[in-house]
């Protein structure tokens, strides 16, 4: 959440708040509406949830966090759904176990619907009375980007379910591929002094996460960031050269994963590393395109063995600095990381197309203090053994990221749209 | 199979073998007909199938054994559905994995209802053409003793599927509990000779599996059986006494499970030991009904506990000879078991309500041939670590069970609608 | 133990005894003397125990059966080795896990035969003194027969543990080989009428355990036994063709074993199915002698294979009557099996060199009553989804062994020194 | 190891590095002299190596790195043993599985001391000879100051081996605990101002572990330190303020440890708080002194719950500048933390005692390069999800650890001498 020392409350913000909500909640529907009944209902593995529970989920944050304290009279929609939907907050009490969400079979779809409908009508009624000073725009702000990062996961755990079916239906028959330029070109570096930079954000006028906070001072080495994040035709080369055959470039956790696992290519790619699921069903790799759901694992690997490393979180930012948050997102309907439109030399692709894997554990900003209350497990206790991926996706919604914005997984994920930047140290 | 050596193909039984093929598929229909969409897809646990591959897969085995072979002409309705549905018929070839049945979401359940009214269009061309010596008949009987199976499965493994909800939906909200008498009185025991018995049954006029096969010789000793199944009261009993918690009355492996799993009751039944959940929702206990939903494990120390023991299959063959085949069936529509009818102390409930542990391990018959092909796999290769259980249970069709028909599961299964009758050594 | 019939005592028994007790425990140390301090540790999976675990679990069970009951004045020889030594006793209390003996490095060696010393300075004591009517001699009986079942597994479990080791060390460096003839000659089959036939014992002037009684009637229908064990030669040849790599011959669990743990063959035997471990290190494999280390699974798959069926217990025991108790034990030192000896036509081997499974479940006899207190445990509460294996083995004590006797593994187990006979139905 | 750009090689440094050779190598069979022949064998968790197997491993180190590639017409002792002791070097080769190391009996102990000796006598001709320019100082350093590593190690793995054992053996029983004072007094804050600070070493004059370098700059804000480690009453405050009960304090994962661990105390504490297992056995818990055997997890909801954090190890290493390397290291023979003495407000403790966990993920230093070949994953291939610990402890050698030495492990990982010292933000 916007960090509690969040003082004032911008009561303009009312009007347009209620429209943003609308948008924001008929956007998740939008995304739902080409699933089939069935498809609402499968968890394929505990990291996955089904697409009917983030329906609910979504749904039970405004409740939960809105509508129970502070909707006069507010009824909830259903006693128990406080236990099925709560994902992860401690403090509100014990709720349905993670791994067996794929369990329930009720309530139906209609019935979430119905339930997202309840809490729509509530919370625009609450939205409709908000005066200043009651400190509710931060807490809809934060909904309504909880909701829009649901909305990711709602397309990465699809698409995980559907390739797990034989069949490999596709999310939807209408996606066109939007095959790259012939060649995405050999990357050129960008190279950036050293120094004191500033990172991260302070709580103020703009929405941001309470992991994001303080704005606070990082000392950088000299490095260099490539233009474009590795390419499928690029990290073809590195399979080829027996990447997944050997462990001389691999973490040690890493290698153990891939030996594990069986792990021969990102995940998605057919054996013959010709073709890879999609969102729109089976497709011939695009070699100009950003390689894609990758781990960090075989992210830090591939970088080694190109010579060069991730960059740090620092980097990034430091490099995002000035860039114009554009790129393709969910917004652009492509659904699939493109090939990188050119640029003239300069960065490209910062934002959208791939997640960035980088070499920064994910922790606290020296000064960060977590909200009190159960908003505050929100981001500060998974502040451990995950790493920072920046930037977005073609899943994420384009007014959702930020240039401070912090994603985190854990090491060996890889349903979501990750792939990786090469960055170098600089001459000192 | 019916037994290869099955020579004779009764033509006349053709055209009522087309009704009694409509019959037996539109019964699985109308126990699906209470199913939301959502209910049809998910997989609680590895024995757990989804009602929809229960639908699907009962119309593959009539595809793959009789349309493709015998009905010339006839194209599959989707080239993948063999692997999909195919269940564990290795010399047909791969197939779907079981523990990832769960994880279709496609066939919807509406596509699945579309391959049964194809197949059954195809069935009743094949059947409406039979001629004699074609040896069709025993494998479509075959086929549709095959589907009543899989309606008994698809009642235990919804009841599983939804037991699983903290909502816990009933299956039916219009099931009515049938409370018994006060008191289910105290058990009577029927005396039987020892001397040579025959058990089992040769192929002839009538279906029969091929693990019920060849009629043989049994020697037995002199046996009481208890003239009915325990009651839940009687198991309250048992549990009271620290049935769960001392080792003294268990199986070595069964202790083991009872640690393992936290067992404390059996399954569906609250920890105070006064409601179960049933597939008309969670319902008070009714101390006259039998016990149902044990394990072999439970079974056994139950027995032990009350100093007796499991009968052996060839004793309840012995005991069921002569004696009506009626009780508590699917057909009732309870679907659950009741308390036995007084019967002026004779053996009751033999058939229905509850599948009956027997202390014998699922083995060949002396001179057991499995058939040849793919269908010899349909019992022979499970002829190891399972135990027999006699007489069907109130999720059985009544025109499916048999006084030979052999039942068998592991020894820690629950979910079957499975409880205990006592034995006793006569005297010599 | 001797049933709980057991009334009488043979006092003249006595001074015997202590010479056949001395000579019992001897014999252990004879077994262990060949041993690095080191190998006396090591578990190498959940069924091995450490060879000082068999030394002194032997030893508590003297001290705990006799010696505290029955030995005025007696004092344990460590309070806690009650709990470190009892192996599965519920009725005696709470004991040192199982899977975790290995995790013992005290007490060490030299102090577990400080207390082997002590158990049998004292036994010797309580020997001396036995008089009629005292009800001792069965328990001593007994508890020797467990200290000779612990000397084969303490052979089972070293090799085990020693076969783990990349150098493959052997048990005794003095240990030859003796291979069998050039070609154990093709299979001759012995034909034996069906008919009623008594198996099993009862209790009464020879020692024997608890599940082998009481003696009762079988009927059994004609059949034909194999004349010796099947070979490594035989065995070969089912592997090469393809024993390993089709279902079709194979149990259902069988086959998901095989598939789970990668076997291509029995246990110990090189990928090259040229050589096998052995307790004298690694060995060129002798084609005429018997295949060993077979899981029942395996033993069920050659035997369909091969066109046969494994024997039930009840026709192996038929077989067994009037044939000589001799053959290749742990007396002869060679510690492998042999080919067999030409016999002229008659059954040769039924006894040393494998133990042969049976497809008989391991249940109670018609009639079994286990002993009460802590000794009814010894037996009676595995007879679940267990096999019966007749015979002895090459790491059996010659006078350990009878027609009756009635060994169990599960139907994975593979360490010991088991292997198979062929049956087939006779001529009805 | 010092990284490979080392260029100079000291030859005066050759005389006294063969005294310090022997003498490191001394110190190992020192720390095993108390351990009887059983001890060196178990394995008690994967993290764990035998006793014997890190005498043999850090042997086969300087043999693999300096004897073969260096010493002319050296003959390995045995060619298994690359095999059997190489720990991680992908580069070298297979080598036996990590969680399998305690299934070797072979080679014994004294096979291993004979190893020892014969590495010895030819690492010391190999030190004899050598010359300047040679770079063989660097290795021998490393191979040292791996030794020494190992030396903590067989503590740690030793301890945790015997704590397994009900009989709780003390790995020696002269011991003595060392009780502290009365109180450790309330906890003092040192603060420190921010700004740019420098941390990490190059490679010069001393040694140092590549991850050490290089020293690079860091930007720190205002912090305090505590001046000692948090005490055992003080962890027992937050266990009774139930500090395992409530998940509000916890990291997420930390959280799902504990419960899944059931986890309750810190390792080796009695469940009634009152007395640890100690190398000198079962003692009293002595108040004063710093509380151990801490995951990451419990550092980290114990400092949540004192309303403090874990310091980065840029501030542990900017606090420890210029404080004398002094503390209760492995050469005081207490080996149990002691505590603090009292030290006039200052802060005390840095070093010796336990490892501080820090909350610096451990990942490469700016500009970090790992060095050529099998050398190179000495570090570097670990640097994902573990977290630095700095200081040393009370089984560290004295000479071996310095302010710039990074340790690290896993955040679950509790058999380490792992303790807490609190920080907290300063005013900016």
């Amino acid at each position: 959440m916007a960090a509690n020392e969040l003082a004032r409350d911008i009561a303009s913000a009312a009007p347009g708040l209620a429209a943003r909500y609308r948008a924001v909640r008929e956007a998740s529907l939008r995304l739902a509406a080409p699933l089939e009944t069935e498809d609402y209902v499968v968890q394929s593995m505990p990291d996955v949830s089904p697409a009917k529970w983030h329906l609910a989920h979504t749904s039970w944050f405004f409740e939960q966090f809105l509508l129970r304290p502070r909707l006069e009279g507010y009824r909830v929609f259903h006693p128990r759904y406080e236990y099925l939907f709560n994902s992860y907050y401690e403090a509100v009490g014990p709720r349905h176990a993670r791994p067996e969400r794929g369990l329930l079979t009720r309530p139906t779809v209609a019935q979430i619907l119905r339930y997202r409908a309840h809490v729509d009508e509530h919370m625009l009624q609450l939205l409709g009375g908000i005066e200043p000073g009651q400190g509710l725009v931060a807490l809809v702000e934060l909904g309504m980007n909880h909701e829009q990062q649901h909305q990711e996961l709602m397309l990465t755990d699809i698409k995980h379910v559907l390739s797990c079916n034989p069949l490999e239906p596709a999310y939807r028959d209408d996606l066109r591929a939007s095959p790259g330029p012939r060649s995405a070109g050999p990357v050129t570096w960008t190279s950036f002094d050293g120094g004191l930079v500033e990172i991260g954000t302070d709580v103020g006028a703009h929405f941001c996460f309470d992991n994001e906070t303080p704005r606070h001072s990082v000392w950088l080495e000299p490095f260099a960031l490539a233009d474009r994040p590795v390419t499928n035709a690029e990290y073809v080369e590195f399979i080829r050269d027996g990447g997944y055959e050997h462990p001389a470039h691999w973490l040690s956790d890493g290698w153990a994963t891939v030996r594990q696992e069986g792990w021969r290519h990102p995940l998605y790619w057919s054996d013959g590393l010709d073709s890879q699921f999609t969102l729109g069903g089976r497709r011939e790799l695009d070699p100009t395109a950003p390689v894609c759901h990758l781990s960090l694992y075989e992210a830090h690997a591939f970088a080694s063995w190109a010579g060069a490393r991730l960059p740090t979180e620092a980097e990034w930012e430091r490099a995002a600095a000035g860039q114009p948050l554009q790129g393709n997102f969910v917004d652009s309907g492509r659904l699939e990381p493109c090939a990188a439109p050119d640029s003239g030399g300069g960065l490209r692709q910062l934002y959208g197309d791939v997640w960035e894997w980088t070499g920064s554990a994910y922790a606290a900003y020296p000064g960060f203090r977590p909200a009190a209350g159960a908003i505050g497990e929100y981001n500060g206790k998974f502040m451990c053994s995950q790493l920072v991926l920046r930037g977005g996706s073609c899943a994420t919604p384009a007014d959702h990221v930020r240039p401070t914005y912090r994603n985190f997984f854990y090491p060996h994920s890889r349903w979501q749209f990750t792939g990786v930047r090469l960055a170098r140290d600089g001459i000192r």
